[in-house]
């Protein structure tokens, strides 16, 4: 099938650093490659891909260090390039959020968006409802709650190459890993208060965007006193798999409702399991009592850190092996785009299928 | 003529408070039903207009206190209905940047798009280049130098209402005034050297975004030290005539390529001199040994200022009142509406005439 991947333009394809949604494109993009595929990714110059790259900007806007840009004409820009060359491709797959409704509304039965972010936002509702001919995917169920009505043709979750994070039976650490970016809603306070209760170390390896600077500063850096909880800054892919690997459980102890929490599956690759908060889409991803457990307090979230440490890690490994890889979620995908080309064209989406 | 005008959805029509191109398209769409026209705002509810309002959202964004909103949802929702009605209007007047191209390309030449902002963004050349058919006006002609080859059709400069800012022929302060934000390119340092230098007190009255709070107290608050420098923070459109109407001289240092400086015919409307760095706009705005004296460094700033307080506040207002009215401003684009309107159908465009 002849495929165009449309990336957001913030973050290189994959990331350098933080950043989940051009990481998830990028896994995508190769997997489709693997499957056989004819892929086109629309991105900066900066993507490491097996695609076919069409670079739309020079680099990704965040690290750019031009102090005077605009990530709206950078964005228009790439998608007036697709729409020029849309015939191309027999699906367009958009990863932009809404941007994309204007220039493809005559052709929105030949397109794919996929909504990375939470979805209660107000001003919502009026464009989805308003441009309701494009077929939408999820990234979990929970994230559809505050747009029910909208045009959700599938739930893909996120999958990841089956050797980025690798399995590791015995990890070598007796600490348990906090990962992400120090904010309220991720709540590294609890994982804090959580560690000293089980009374094992924790480590934190987490990014500080600028606007919790204040944040840090105020609630968490205090609670760093002792040398029982370390802080160990922003780590890359390379450092991760060790990070998680070694630790004998990860902390997710979220307060807001997250689309899909990425590093929930990068632990479970590696054996790791997760004690998480009931928000978002985490009942989805764990499998309570196999790969991790659900909690929603503190008293609970101590205990279950005692469970999970006896649990067997081959049967996280097992779950995350058998729904979470990067295969499966290009397989996934590729289901949704044969019935859109089906739907169009039934003798196209014969052959394709 | 039937016009519709379409306004950014930050601030309120006109701002509560700070900014600007909500107050234009204020002052512009009032002006235009004061000539005789069908005017019609897609603006946020609580816009205060004489021309038809069609509320696109409850309320603007940026005193919006929701938490979770999204700019982009906001403006395609309401450009989604603008082109549902298009065809009620002989022309529909766009101050939002390049958000609507999109959505008008089949019908640009019924457009006109104001550019409110500066353009020597990095990735507007690619923009401006691809919707090349939409008719623009600057609001100065330096405003146009990192875009010259772009689809500029006329250049009008902003206009007020004639008794918004009141002639004051005798100023009661012995002050020199600053109207505007604290942020480094606005130079309130400058201002505060030069009224040393020349020995008067200055007054300064602006506003300090969040992400200039850090500037404020490093840089400037520690000059505001002994009583012949005042902050007054952030002024309302009441307080405005009597600041710079009692004031002898307006300073305005500015280290930007400022498109428009509405704060300089403000100041002329009151018959209020200014004082002015020769940037952006500057040149076309201040005529030099009549309203003011334009300078590039500190000494001749301080000469300009003794030069300045010996001039005629008539002859100040009288060129306010030949060349920023808002009736000057309306009548400027009723003709380059007519224009469009004439390339496009002749006849009507006589009729219109």
């Amino acid at each position: 099938m002849k495929i165009a991947q449309i990336t957001p333009l913030y973050e290189a394809v994959p990331p350098k650093l933080y950043g989940g949604t051009e990481r998830v494109v990028a896994w995508l993009s190769d997997a489709l490659v693997d499957a056989g595929h004819d892929v086109t990714l629309f991105a900066s110059a900066d993507a490491q891909t097996r695609a076919t790259l069409v670079p739309v900007r020079d680099q990704a806007i965040r690290l750019d260090p031009a102090l005077l840009k605009s990530d709206l004409a950078a964005h228009m820009a790439m998608l007036h390039e697709v729409r020029r060359r849309m015939d191309e491709f027999d699906v367009l797959h958009f990863h932009v959020d809404m941007i994309h409704f204007p220039f493809f509304e005559d052709c929105a039965e030949r397109t794919l968006t996929t909504l990375h972010g939470r979805l209660d936002l107000k001003d919502l509702p009026g464009v989805y409802r308003r441009w309701h001919q494009f077929p939408l995917a999820s990234i979990s169920l929970d994230q559809r709650k505050p747009l029910r009505t909208a045009n959700w043709i599938g739930c893909v979750h996120h999958g990841l190459p089956r050797d980025l994070c690798r399995f590791n039976d015995a990890p070598d650490g007796d600490y348990l890993a906090f990962l992400g970016r120090i904010s309220p809603e991720k709540r590294v306070d609890r994982a804090i208060a959580i560690a000293r209760r089980v009374g094992m170390p924790l480590k934190i390896a987490a990014k500080i965007d600028p606007g919790d600077k204040a944040y840090f500063e105020r609630e968490i850096e205090p609670l760093l006193q002792g040398g029982d909880v370390e802080y160990i800054g922003e780590i890359n892919d390379r450092q991760k798999p060790a990070f998680l690997g070694n630790a004998r459980a990860l902390l997710f102890p979220i307060d807001w409702p997250e689309p899909f929490g990425i590093v929930m599956i990068e632990a479970m690759a590696c054996g790791t399991p997760v004690v998480a908060w009931h928000r978002g889409s985490v009942p989805e991803v764990l499998e309570d009592g196999v790969t991790g457990r659900i909690v929603d307090n503190e008293d609970d979230a101590v205990k279950a850190v005692h469970d999970v440490l006896a649990y067997d890690r081959r049967a996280v490994r097992a779950v995350f092996e058998r729904r979470f890889t990067d295969e499966a979620m290009a397989s996934r995908y590729l289901d949704l785009y044969a019935q859109l080309v089906r739907a169009r064209e039934p003798d196209l989406g014969l052959r394709l299928a």
